[in-house]
């Protein structure tokens, strides 16, 4: 067995280690176009801050230590140009020297990876506009900030975007943050990314939504960014974040298929339609498991799983790739947002029907100190309960209630299932009620019909006059610091006693601060004969909403 | 429906506040022996500590206001005496006054909770030797310390045993543990609590296994305890935390079932042999959902949720209360310490077939700053591989892990799953193969057939001239540092060149730190046709259980 494999990070290096622990007798050739293979490129934006001090740490292998340890033949600053699918041979041009040679494969597995996305603005091409996919961009961006850089214009939200800016903040960098769509963080939902935004702010971050780069001006002092809105920028550094393409060329020239966005296609076991070319990471087309809809993914937990189930294929074994959920996490300046399946968004562009609850509990039990708050929107199924997906803001314990709930999908529980799961409980570490039964509770309790919910985009999409009646149920105290506008106060400890005030012919909308007694107001109204749902998280949602 | 609670704590309190949102209309009295109605239990430890520094953190909430929000009839300091059931009445007994009085019932639910063990052995009742229970109890602990007590003496490695040596580490006393078993935290198997020891030396507590509490004499300066191993130590606070029994005295009285370690027997929507009495909490006994077997399980996670599924059974909802997996947690001076379900030696007991493994993984990235070691050990079925328990112990992180792998459990999920799981990933927050990945990758190997283990246990259980051959594929540096005894060294690195040195007709047993490159000398050896064992995690699972 021949394997060959084109690209050396996180699925090609998988791929490759596999590969070797399968077979000793296969001769196993990686190449990379770059100087170092399985880098950590997750890591990238946090040397450039300092906090990952040490360049070498980012190094996770060396080519030297593949070969001495699996037997690997590794080629860097290996380009491959061609694949000959008939006579199985990959063109290969060494970088340093032109030389160009072939190479003859039984296997070929591409990890090719995707690159930034740099669209054909006037002025792109400046030298002052980076991407960062590897350690050179890296350096080259730390070499400008090193240089003492006092701004920076990040372009480009999401994830990496915002490590940048972290990072570029932590080193004394004024930054501005473009963004196209109207929220931080696309694939969020908008109003789950709010706490960031507030704390981007609260960092001195500017931000520019609903905004994008129209072209670029070479000026005294960097780059001029000329917006759409009209507004001009300037700094010695602008990053470019707006996202990856699958490298494809070699395989569209190959004529192996891609999807309608670049992905290559592959099926279960990861080959594409040559079944003696796999793909594999960021350049491929994957199925979304909530969705069962071609999506792609760039995240490096799938990437390194099907280089390993590509090897496993190659040598024989039964494998069949699951697809990918898109679990996911960013940190900025302590705050944490994380999601898992199927946001509303994709739900709604898809049609897929689906309920959907806020709450807003604490990490740990609030009478041990340090307790903070969360946000978590849960979304499943309208009928049997099946979650189809969550996010998470906050603090501490975002990761670990959003990793439950992704084990949660993966299993193809329910809501009634979250109720019952049982948690690590003590009090720093959760509550005898977990955030994540919390959830459950909320989203089964509506199931079996006993806490009928509206959500507050909902309940403020209704023309005025068709709007429930709003009835606070907080005390008086904390309505008069904040309310939804037009509510009524009633203290949830007086209503039994003052239902002769509610109207009977109108629905009403209970809330509180975060929900809870909110659904003690809906339970007594419910009995009583009211038209009734609870805004689900209450307040809380209001201000994710309308901070 | 005229429905009495007996006991105000989690399992009451939760029932009484579910009942009241399942009918308004009910009449619901909870009655409660103490002052306090659902106080937080799990804090007592950390005020007498400091570290909850305010008492009224700990009152969850109070009988006023259950009474304003839920429209309960909360009557503290009344002791449930007896019930007739024919008569379906109870005798209650006004602590305050002394008045007894009956009160009739629909349904009764009994939530009695555990007591604190005290075994009848002289000197037991002497007024330096406490229990933790409640307030009152807290108060005391707290008022000797407070009064400059310089040692105490924990009876008891349990989880609360060891929440109170924090604490009072914490506030400058001289701990001593007394424990009967041969290790820390008794629910863990016996090498998964070594860094918990470890941990607790390095602050200068004194660890006494295997010995045992005789007797107890007043002396001056407190309490003297004979130990049953001769020794005798003195201080003027004794904290006895061997455990709890089921207060179940009630229940017997009334002819309802008990099992043989007490726990009231219930069906799985909670009714004791008479239908109209639920019973709930620390009192009762459950189903393992691992063993199938019935056990006593008192945490106030499954409290609060068999409170909750009484209620709703009361009042006509189709309810199954699944069991528990005894998910818990500890925390000690930074280390943690978690399980959930089936420990090795619960499984050995029942005599139910199953394998295990060990990982050391980092929480998040290594080369993120802050990365630390856990251990995770992983219990599963031999043929399919479904989950059956998990341990893990370390730092940060530990308590997410165990959570991803209880609702695995939980969901019937296999280590084959575990390979798949899609968890949060960037630097700060894991790997992008997790822990939990990690652990089912090893698992998963072994039930192909590509990964052959042995543990450190089973090594040291076979007679000297049985055992395999002891390969270490370490580095020489690290041979040199610490090996397990008889062992040889051939660095993995080199073990394709040096297959030569190795014998043909004798079991190999490879190791390395971890367990890693002990596979890949076990993948390199296995297919050059030695017979070959990786150690399960390595030297340092050794170090577990030698440390």
């Amino acid at each position: 067995m021949k394997l060959l494999i084109v690209g050396g990070v996180a699925g090609g290096a998988s791929a490759a280690t596999r590969a070797r622990r399968m077979s000793e007798e296969a001769q196993i050739i990686l190449f990379e176009r770059g100087p170092d293979v399985s880098f950590a490129n997750c890591g990238l934006p946090y040397h450039i801050g300092n906090t990952i001090a040490d360049r070498n740490k980012l190094l996770v292998t060396t080519p030297a230590k593949l070969r001495a340890r699996f037997n690997l033949d590794v080629r860097t600053q290996s380009s491959v140009e061609a694949i000959d699918r008939a006579r199985k041979t990959i063109r290969v041009r060494e970088l340093a020297t032109g030389r160009e040679y072939e190479e003859s494969y039984d296997k070929l597995i591409l990890a090719p990876g995707a690159a930034p996305l740099k669209p054909p603005l006037p002025g792109i091409d400046l030298p002052g506009i980076h991407t960062l996919r590897n350690l050179q961009d890296m350096d080259h961006i730390k070499a400008i900030v090193d240089q003492g850089a006092k701004q920076a214009i990040v372009i480009g939200a999401g994830f990496i975007g915002l490590e940048m800016v972290e990072n570029l903040v932590h080193r004394g960098v004024q930054t501005t943050v473009v963004e196209l769509q109207d929220q931080l963080l696309p694939p969020l939902d908008r109003e789950m990314t709010t706490p960031i935004a507030q704390e981007l702010k609260a960092k001195g971050v500017t931000l520019l939504l609903s905004d994008s780069a129209e072209s670029f001006t070479a000026v005294d002092g960097g780059v001029r960014v000329q917006l759409k809105s009209g507004k001009e920028l300037t700094a010695p550094l602008v990053i470019m974040g707006i996202g990856v393409r699958p490298e494809n060329k070699l395989a569209v020239e190959a004529g192996l298929d891609v999807g309608p966005r670049g992905g290559i296609r592959v099926n279960d076991q990861l080959q594409t339609n040559d079944p003696d070319i796999y793909a594999v990471g960021d350049a491929i087309e994957v199925q979304d498991v909530v969705s069962h809809q071609p999506t792609q993914v760039p995240l490096a937990g799938p990437a390194n799983r099907q280089g390993r189930l590509a090897a496993d294929h190659i040598f024989g074994r039964p494998v069949k790739f699951r697809g990918t959920q898109g679990t996911a996490i960013v940190g900025c300046f302590g705050k944490v947002a994380a999601l898992t399946g199927a946001s509303e968004k994709t739900l709604r562009r898809s049609g897929q029907p689906f309920r959907m609850v806020y709450v807003h509990p604490a990490q740990h039990a609030g009478y041990y100190p340090g307790a903070q708050g969360m946000a978590i929107k849960l979304l499943f199924e309208p009928e049997q309960g099946k979650i189809l997906g969550a996010q998470a803001v906050g603090g501490e314990g975002v990761d670990k209630r959003i990793d439950v709930i992704a084990v949660a999908i993966q299993a193809g529980l329910t809501v009634f299932d979250l109720e019952e799961v049982e948690l690590c409980y003590s009090p720093q570490f959760g509550s005898a009620k977990d955030p994540v039964n919390m959830v459950g509770f909320v989203a089964a309790n509506w199931l079996r019909g006993d806490h009928p919910q509206i959500d507050v985009a909902a309940l403020y999409a209704m023309p005025e006059e068709q709007r429930p009646l709003l009835l606070d149920v907080r005390t008086p105290e904390e309505f008069a610091a904040g309310k939804f506008p037009g509510a009524i106060n009633i203290p949830v400890d007086d209503l039994r006693s003052r239902l002769s005030e509610l109207p009977r012919d109108r629905e009403i909308a209970a809330y509180c601060q975060v929900g809870q007694r909110g659904y003690i107001a809906t339970r007594i109204l419910q009995q009583a004969g009211f038209q009734v749902k609870n805004v689900s998280g209450g307040y809380k949602t209001y201000m994710l909403w309308h901070p």
